[in-house]
């Protein structure tokens, strides 16, 4: 079964405690809080502090997703403000292993995370190091987007990596995911789906992430 | 009597609805929205999902003050997003007059803003064009600053500049606002005060509302 | 009466030598060349290559409007094509004063630019230097825009300055230019005006220009 | 037989219809034109209003090599400019997908360029989705290059990998091409050819096409 | 008699102790030390180590000329390195008030650099809080200048400004001083006289330092 | 046994032919020079002048490693200062493979440099041009780093490729390099060994020199 981390993107910002135990109530594994700086995407979300004010009002893992330009300018800021995971782009800065060694330094889990058009080859040195790789299953940061099928064989290539060097780490999807497309990259290999729009755009969100759970069973 | 912004910065963004309505009950007169992208600021805030998930839930006055890099490029997405009033920096844009002719064209208030060290004279040309002038009293996006008693003189001036020529922007002030600074402001000319801790990381947050108005009365 | 400088950003650029001919054949002054590289302006037009294949065509006097980011990288190569005077944005480089040395040092007329927003005090200390201010009309590098009425006080304004210290460069106006506006221009003191669709978008461009001068005398 | 592309950066820009239609009726089989920004290479040529302008007076298939950072901002525009082919490279941009789908969401055959330096593993999520790759073969953007003769196994690595997946683009080169290096390309795989100064800055450019074209034979 | 502040521009690098202590002992006032970042200006000099390193053997003012873009980022480490005094040029930053007050709360001397063309209008809100204003009297990071008449009448603007609002800071000036020139910079209002080559070039720096001061005397 | 290059960044600044004539005394094989622009690193170190001044007072070699954005805009000058050897990132440039032939034309040996997150397939391309290989063994331009161990996998990985196919390059490992982690990479292919505070910062920098030979004989 597959671990379900919502994303706040999608929720209500004006709500984001009652949407976040929602989710949390509903049987959510972690809360995904993509962080959008206009720059490396062409979106602008929101920062640390939010993190910080969630922290107390939930004991899901906080999955920070920094779709920022070199990040290792704030990673130290989001690990005190209380995120379990921060990820971070291999082609959003020239110093990834950095940025990786810093967020392990600072007590919290590394992900690193790559674009749809980025191969796997670009992260091989950085796999040893990872606690999660976050393979982009659609475009980050642009709207009205549609789930990847090419990504599918990337999940099962990346998983046969893992295998075959005995790695650790999850492997996590984030785009266009909902019962469907999620069975596809459960069955190669991926342990963590984020969904956005289709758990907070639902009638009843609860219900939406226990599918995306049955859909893997 | 000035008119009082608080800043949701302050606010509690896991409960943003709650905490504007206080404002909204406690009289304040618009909502002051800090955009930060880490790029024009070291700092990360929030975008235009907040500015349209706020929308809704409060009829006070929108007003966005864009600490972004190229602000031309996502004015006309708070606009949409219900925003009211938008400010730009004269320093964040090569494009300052399109900047503000878009917001203009968008149906919105336009606003330029000042950083400390920026003269009066870099913005003579946009005097004409503009709902308000935002005075910073502090260096954005920096935290643990205290008010730049030096930015009275500028209020002043810009105060004159204002008289002299007939023009009918608002003068706003923002950083370091408190029942002491705010008098010194609103003496010299502004019209509007942002108020972010002085007001959300009090015991009693409509009260300082209230007293900023009583010591400008 | 003002001398006119049609701008080959409006003529067929399939065909520039026909165009260009047909606007010295008819009393043209200069060529205006807007040169735009997507970066300081959203959008992309020509470079030095062009004013190369132009200049054994034409003995029109070539008016390079460079609309680039840090020009001086450039403006040698634009000089070594042919160009009789190269302008410069003071928004575009950190060294404006050294551009416009290089560019006289390299035999050419200097041209200071200033956009709609930016204020004359920012090239006070330009003006000894230059043979040609260009005093925008619009915003530079963005469609559909119209002659902003703000400007003929900033052209009077700069004329004053020029009669005052007894400088000798020309004042160009560029943007929304027509029969109209061309005559509040040339009344507040610009000597040269660019004109873009208003004589290329005709039928009768030769005319048009014509029209221009005529409305001016 | 190989497809020849002329490119127009070694015309005649002051009479491009004249040598567009030379080319045309000499047999070429597509028009390589080449945009450049100054930024992603150290030049200026032309942009998307040159394109609009030649696809009326031309039936040959209008190939756009974007040299430009960040080429999603301004595909939409080369599309409706009339492009029929539009080219980004994989440096350009950290959206390369993104800048792809967008190509491809507006009716247009999308290509993946690569500099020299650029490995082909760097490409291999895009292959599934382009209809040409071109293999540079000199440095984009800097004059006096000779063609570099490791780039003919670049070419026949890639045409292997095209087998091998049963891909279906057309393999692309440009740069230094002459009726030498042509056939080391064609016999590696490559199926387009564009010629630069080969054919424009000869005396009988339509005889240039027709000798890559025998070469190849 | 104006003071004079040798450039280790025109040192030895491979003997700045040597070459540092003749200034010293030839009656040097300071040192003026040009940190260049090949972004700011087009070269590249040396940073915060060889302050560090110049600072037990010297008792000589260590005056550090920052030519780099965005210098809030290092001044702190200037700052600890040893340096007494450090300049921002206005040109540099967006947030020039915060980098001139992270200077003095170092507790170092702050000092503001203007380029040639840029005009005194944009430090007036600058000027009370600084320590010392350096004209540049070349453009700076571009070699083979000579220094420009025209910034003698910008000293003795400032000079003005400094008498009739009491301020005290030093005025400096850098580039193309010799014993002809530096007599009018003094004259005008300079108090300080950064000479490079004309000191370290000569076969006899410390006359040249002496006739420097000769020459004000 | 490993050829061993001190780096100057750990020499005395003030006195750096003392500490280079030292180096070559004790036995050093080369000299390395670490370029910092603080902004492809967080740090300032030196530029093309050092170079120059250091050229005359040694015959070691002068390995120039360039930690700077764009380095193609500086090679020419760093070879003409005296440098034997010129590396650039593949991280700092979209033109590697030309930043790699300017050092080349100019006579100088060409080197490519990877960071720890960089795979080696990102200059498969290179290999072939290129006469050493600088594999990071900590983040360039970062304080307080320790050797990566992963590092040496790295390393003989480069070494196969080199056998395999041939190439002579030399294989030069550069962070936290001492009498221990020098084994390891020696005994994975490396050839050269740069040494920073292992030697300088020793009371006895010349035996410290020996020791890392002695301990890969």
């Amino acid at each position: 079964m597959i671990k379900v981390a919502p994303s706040i993107l999608s929720a209500d910002f004006a709500n984001l405690q009652r949407d976040v135990q929602m989710a949390e109530n509903a049987g959510a594994d972690a809360l995904h809080i993509d962080v959008m700086d206009g720059q490396f995407v062409p979106n602008l979300s929101f920062g640390m502090s939010t993190v910080a004010d969630l922290r107390p009002v939930t004991s899901l893992m906080l999955d920070c997703h920094l779709m920022i330009m070199d990040p290792e300018r704030f990673v130290g800021q989001f690990a005190k403000a209380g995120a379990d995971l921060i990820g971070v782009h291999v082609e959003s800065t020239r110093h990834i292993y950095h940025a990786l060694q810093l967020i392990k330094d600072a007590g919290v889990k590394a992900e690193v995370v790559v674009n749809p058009g980025t191969p796997l080859s670009m992260i091989s040195e950085l796999l040893p190091l990872v606690d999660q790789v976050l393979i982009m299953t659609v475009n980050p940061g642009f709207g009205g987007q549609h789930f990847l099928d090419q990504m599918v064989a990337k999940i099962a290539a990346l998983n046969e990596l893992k295998q075959q060097h005995g790695y650790r780490f999850e492997i996590e999807v984030d785009g266009g995911i909902n019962d469907q497309t999620v069975k596809a990259c459960y069955d190669a290999g991926a342990t963590v789906a984020v969904a956005g729009s289709y758990v907070y755009d639902s009638a009843d969100p609860a219900q939406r992430i226990q599918d995306l759970k049955v859909a893997t069973n």
